[in-house]
């Protein structure tokens, strides 16, 4: 952390700033492999607390873990005739094993889905063995040629759940649980709110029947696909020959679904949070919540605050108040770098909360509360300090989530504006323009090709607009759908 | 769960019978891919909690998770001139990327050293960033062409933890440290008691100065190396310029050490502790702790039986006493399959405890509690169930452990013997056995062409045996070292 050269500013260059505050916060590094980053433990830590707490909620919604392989024959890919247009052009291939060219390349896997539901149809006999919910915390590989750090990498980490159902409204109820579980996780824990909705066509997933996904605003106004839900139908069934018999004896297509979250979502965290000074990371998911800066300027006050600092985190790390969920806490004892260099380094690293404790202090036995999220400082009592530091971690949680949202609205446009403003709102500082469209598929790839703006969704009903947009944005013809356009990532 | 064939048994051929547990618990399946697995819930469920296990361990220690990239330059592979001897052989080797071939081939890892030790050169300046404490849970690849399923497949899921010293001595106690882990992980969640120490040369890691290993004995007296710790001095370290100024300002080169267990551990787990009617595995790392069957024969018993069988399992996992980690216990409430038919099937799956309730036992306010490990029965009172069946699954803990050590001590030599006696041992139900050895390559080389059997470490002291063998077991030499000798997976 040696490194004092300004961070380039949000105003800017919001993509410069981002490199600057993912490799300063040391989140994440360049690595000898084109397109393939190293997580560093900062970022790891994070994504660590993120897998922690979907991971709950998978298991509590009746979710398994297991593993798949990491490669895939290359003939599976081909047998769902959508999916293989997806994802061949991005396949990295092995094409060598053991010193010996292979009979058969075998694919990276990019999605898992061909070599899981060909597994299903191993398990599956009858509707007794179904539903299967399983989910894999897994890498995957897709080979773009434009990467940004956690935005697009060559390799990344994420969870992709595949489940098997009897019928279409199972599938579609599964689903539409999971969308609702990544939504809460985005607001309860990444303070970061999305939209959702249902992907058109042009945009859904390479095999699915329906895709539904969450959109969240980045403060330079895009949007950010931060998880994506799929309803296959009967597609993989078909593909796999993964059948059932039915309680009335019929043999069946299963009905599956796929749905994904990844290191992506770290990127979308800087981007919802972060300002000129660094990171901010919403307490739930901050692997320090609160560093300790004990302040000296004698080595007798070094020996005393030293001790008091570290009685201080104890008192709060042993602190029961929150069940199994104790305060993370660190104190920062490095001789020989000053107070306001820690602060600095703390800030950039966006740990929410810092507490300064000088002799002062200690005397009055009070120390300094610094709030990461409004840089507001407050002298808290050392006695009971930790209900009220957990207090002010709920506080700059809620408060995080209160800003990403009302930062959402504040660039969210919901009048009927004409196609010659929203040219020259998405050429500058961009927007989620709700508006009407007529459902042809060619006046979206107009829009994108004349915009770069896409149809982000057709928002869910709560996120649509009342009276409904009647005409179409670009043609003015009657509106089939209200839906979400946005520049994206 | 279909599948009444009887198990192979251990007797008749071990082999088998393993492959029979594992993939009738349901524990992996065989994928489309050569040599590749598919842990399934039931495995993975187990994995899962060994890494919980695990990962405590390393962060207590000072650990910190990180994860590297999966793809591998060629050239690095070649930069340390022993470590590509070991591994080129059993490359998987991506060569097209995004429909191009490559210019440099990239190598799916098959362990990280060298892409890591490329990382830690870039970030290490000055002896203030040492040390370096970075673990990986990550999956990797080696092209076996001879594979079983947990114990030697092409891909595989594995820790592996990659430290950087100032100073020899530091890397030294690291190696120990985590060996140490391994040890106490193995004998206090796994109920697998190693014997620990030092490889030889021939044995040890591929870059290594000196590996350390654990080496548990498998019911067919077979040893497993369980996991591995390497002092890698500093040979990756000069093969990646890996230096840093000194306190004293002089530009030193640093010390490493790496080390890894893998899900060969669940195949270790399935040799230790299986018997002739499936898994058994210890409460600690039993995904299900304790499986609660309702009796019932008439409809009005089967509400009544299901209510009692629900609350039983809502006071078991609402106890407190064992604080965060909560009793893990499910009810089998299915319909149309008899209760015996439950029993094997649970017992086939290892789970530790069976409570069996029915109409007369609801009666009497009891249950009946069916121990796994030993079979034995036995009749609770329902009132303050929880705290007996906690020290019941203690107890079935303990008592594993030491049966797998009661099994290996009686199945250790210790006696000088003949190498004649020797080989007929070896040949046929084999052995761990600790003779002298003269230190020689050569000696080692034709036991191993002889016998099938080899060094499997020098012990750490206190495995050793008193008074130390004197003679060589071939040579009839002076002794050199000490060695545990065996045949192994």
């Amino acid at each position: 952390m040696a490194d004092d050269r300004k961070l380039t500013t949000r105003a800017a260059d919001f993509s410069g700033w981002y490199n600057d505050v993912v490799l300063r916060a040391e989140l994440a590094d360049y690595s000898p492999v084109r397109g393939c980053m190293v997580i560093r433990p900062n970022g790891y830590g994070i994504w660590e607390r993120m897998q922690r707490a979907l991971d709950t909620m998978f298991k509590a919604t009746g979710h398994e873990n297991a593993y798949f392989p990491l490669f895939i024959p290359e003939s599976f890919l081909h047998k769902e005739a959508e999916h293989v247009q997806g994802f061949a052009p991005e396949a990295a291939v092995v094409t060598h094993g053991g010193g010996q060219k292979l009979a058969e390349p075998l694919i990276v896997r990019p999605t898992s889905e061909t070599i899981i539901y060909s597994m299903y149809a191993k398990w599956v006999q009858s509707y007794r063995d179904l539903p299967i919910k399983i989910n894999q915390w897994a890498n995957v590989v897709r080979w773009e040629m434009r990467t940004r750090l956690f935005l697009r990498t060559l390799e990344f980490l994420w969870q992709e759940g595949h489940t098997a159902h009897a019928t279409h409204d199972e599938a579609e109820e599964e689903t539409r649980i999971i969308l609702s579980i990544y939504r809460e996780f985005m607001e309860q824990w990444m303070a970061m709110p999305p939209v959702t909705g249902l992907k058109t066509e042009s945009e859904r997933f390479a095999g699915a029947l329906r895709t539904y996904a969450c959109e969240a605003m980045m403060q330079d106004n895009r949007a950010l696909q931060a998880g994506t839900s799929h309803n296959l139908g009967q597609n993989f069934a078909k593909a796999f020959e993964l059948q059932f018999q039915s309680e009335s004896g019929s043999i069946e297509h299963a009905w599956n679904t796929s749905w994904g979250v990844s290191t992506r979502l770290v990127g979308g965290l800087v981007m919802t949070h972060g300002d000129d000074n660094g990171l901010r990371t919403p307490p739930r998911l901050a692997p320090i919540e609160v560093i300790v800066v004990p302040i000296w300027k004698s080595d007798a006050e070094q020996a005393r605050l030293l001790e008091a600092a570290n009685r201080l985190r104890d008192d709060l790390t042993q602190w029961g108040g929150r069940g199994d969920d104790r305060l993370r806490v660190r104190v920062d004892a490095r001789e020989g770098v000053k107070p306001g260099a820690k602060y600095y380094e703390w800030e950039l690293r966006g740990v929410p909360l810092r507490i300064e404790l000088g002799p002062r202090d200690l005397e009055k036995q009070a120390c300094v509360a610094a709030r990461r999220d409004t840089r507001e400082k407050a002298s808290l009592p050392l006695d009971a300090l930790a209900p009220a530091v957990s207090a002010l971690l709920e506080r700059i949680q809620s408060n995080m989530l209160a800003t990403a949202r009302e930062r959402r609205e504040a660039h969210s446009i919901r009048e009927p504006i004409t196609y010659h403003s929203f040219r020259e709102l998405m050429a500058g500082e961009g927007a989620f323009v709700y508006a009407g469209w007529n459902g042809d598929p060619e006046v979206e790839a107009r829009v994108k090709a004349e915009t770069k703006a896409t149809i982000r969704c057709l928002p869910d009903p709560e996120f649509r607009s009342s009276p409904a947009p009647s005409r179409c944005l670009v043609t003015g013809e009657p509106a089939r759908h209200e839906v979400l356009w946005a520049r994206a990532y």
